[in-house]
């Protein structure tokens, strides 16, 4: 690990509303609420990455996960990489923000937001400007992106809460709170902190999420931290819970969302996602996407998609133990593909947008 | 705990499809495969029950698990009762008797061979007969149902390998080997089993199985020891793996299949199924049932069936330790149940029933 570690995070007593933000900018370094703390007994604490390389291992390694997040940590990383850059010629440090942009491409190639926040600030350089010039429009860029993210989201989670009946029992699926999006709102969970403080829900059932177990850790803590009543079920539990309880929606984020495709709103989406759809079609209850428009991609086809295929200790260990016997193989993919037939709604900051309508 | 442990288990070197049996009659004793002993690093065991209330700890452990190894751990308990009690008069023998079969019922409510061969064994008494007589029937009852339930799963697992196809990706959940059963051969994966010695068989997926994870620990390994290639996946990626790879048929075992219902072949099993079955209709993969009729039940509705939630600390602790955040709330049924139109094929050792032909 190339990240020092910082104190422990402790929440204010009492403030109904407060989480952690997990990306922040301090003191010209970068400092990200390490994840991967989020498990009893509960030690939070954010670890601190002054190069690049420090902020991929922490992707990589998921002290920073969400792809909003991902994506502002990847942008500050360029800050950092461009803050520590030795040369003069803007040509030479274009082309050195250019490597560092591309193998920060490399640690989660699925999520689409940290291409697009490291595309965007490119445009503001230009190869005319002095270096120290560019340093600056970097760190002023990513600066800005994050504040209108922060506006960003909350506009997503206020919309989508206007799906949520009243008396809502509703289902998520691993995490999509505030800390993946590095902003004080999540992307389906910032709908259900909406439509709770709104009085409309009852009660939120949360995936545990294999492998990592992000609903159990994450979003469980970030529910109890915002007073919300939950419960946990493992994934295979969906189907009695759909065929027992009154289940008004599923909301779940997204990775990316394929727009291109023909029809498009093909959602890639954590592993998991795919069941959950496909069951909410058999019940008649509403899947609904949470997704900025950051994460929508024009670009790419279904069939140029790779899914990130984890490493299997993922599964055949747990916190470091083996639990599976000696050499069994495990398939680990990072997410699946949602076809839009599937789909309800697709919340954005923007709109509503009904694919099937 | 009330059972006493013997020595490990050590599987013969170089034999293809020794698996231990996990009901064991000797000296007057009933010896059992210590299940839970199947983790890493793996000191398998048995552990020995001399009075019923060590094969109810056992059974409500999980050290003994599956609907048929249960039902035949149950049986012996009763020859236990029997050879243990002082009462010289039938009628209070009797009496004695049926009262340890209540308490046996009560371990694992959901599954129905246990009170199937209970209700059995209770039918070769005749209060008329000495007691010592009665002591005698018990024992040779169970020994004759244990040897009828070996040529059952023979058939049965013999009988579903005609519906695996040539070069076969199978996918199975839970643990349905021969563990399972207490006999040599599994329900489910006695299918694969035979299928496998056809030839027929290319590769096993298996859901790891949240929350007690019997897919990973113990399928893998029984898979293993039956040098069939296999491949872990979590609950959640049983989608990804649908939409990607040719699956031939999802095999699963059953609980119980109740008979009575209109249309009849509700099947409960293990949490998980059903979201397996709704998956397999959406892909248009067969989802076949491997149920011996001992699991059929010709008496209970629908509406009279309480679906066993067990403890919470199951889905927030791992292996004792506690893994959510404090005071997390868990739901934690442990069967779902799936409707005929989901199955294409029930596997019994008599016939194959197509609950849709």
């Amino acid at each position: 690990m190339s990240w020092s570690l910082l104190g422990q995070f402790k929440p204010r007593m009492g403030d109904r509303s407060v989480l952690p933000r997990s990306v922040v900018w301090i003191h010209n370094t970068l400092r990200l609420f390490d994840q991967n703390s989020l498990h009893f007994p509960y030690k939070l604490r954010y670890i601190e990455a002054t190069t690049p390389e420090a902020v991929a291992d922490a992707i990589r390694d998921m002290n920073v996960r969400g792809a909003p997040a991902i994506a502002l940590a990847g942008g500050y990383s360029l800050a950092l990489a461009a803050m520590r850059s030795r040369t003069k010629s803007s040509v030479e440090f274009y082309a050195e923000m250019k490597r560092v942009g591309a193998a920060l491409k490399r640690t989660r190639p699925t999520a689409v937001n940290l291409a697009n926040v490291l595309d965007r600030i490119f445009t503001v350089l230009d190869l005319e400007m002095e270096v120290e010039q560019h340093k600056k429009r970097i760190l002023e860029e990513i600066k800005r992106i994050h504040a209108e993210e922060e506006e960003t989201y909350k506009a997503l989670s206020q919309r989508g809460s206007k799906l949520i009946p009243e008396h809502a029992n509703v289902l998520t699926h691993c995490n999509t709170g505030a800390l993946a999006t590095g902003t004080s709102y999540g992307t389906a969970l910032g709908i259900i902190q909406f439509a709770h403080r709104e009085g409309k829900i009852d009660h939120v059932y949360v995936t545990e999420t294999r492998p990592r177990l992000q609903g159990l850790k994450i979003t469980a803590w970030e529910l109890q931290q915002l007073h919300i009543p939950s419960t946990v079920i493992v994934e295979g539990a969906a189907g009695y819970l759909l065929a027992k309880e009154e289940i008004a929606c599923i909301l779940v984020g997204a990775d990316r969302v394929l727009t291109s495709e023909n029809p498009p709103y093909f959602v890639l989406n954590k592993v998991g996602t795919l069941p959950l759809a496909i069951l909410a079609k058999y019940y008649n209850v509403p899947l609904v996407v949470a997704s900025p428009l950051s994460s929508f991609d024009p670009q790419k086809k279904l069939n140029q998609i790779k899914i990130e295929l984890r490493e299997k200790w993922e599964i055949t260990h747990f916190q470091g133990h083996q639990i599976a016997p000696d050499n069994t193989h495990a398939l680990n993919p990072a997410f699946d593909i949602t076809p839009p037939d599937l789909i309800s709604a697709i919340v954005t900051e923007n709109e509503i947008i009904y694919p099937n309508a």
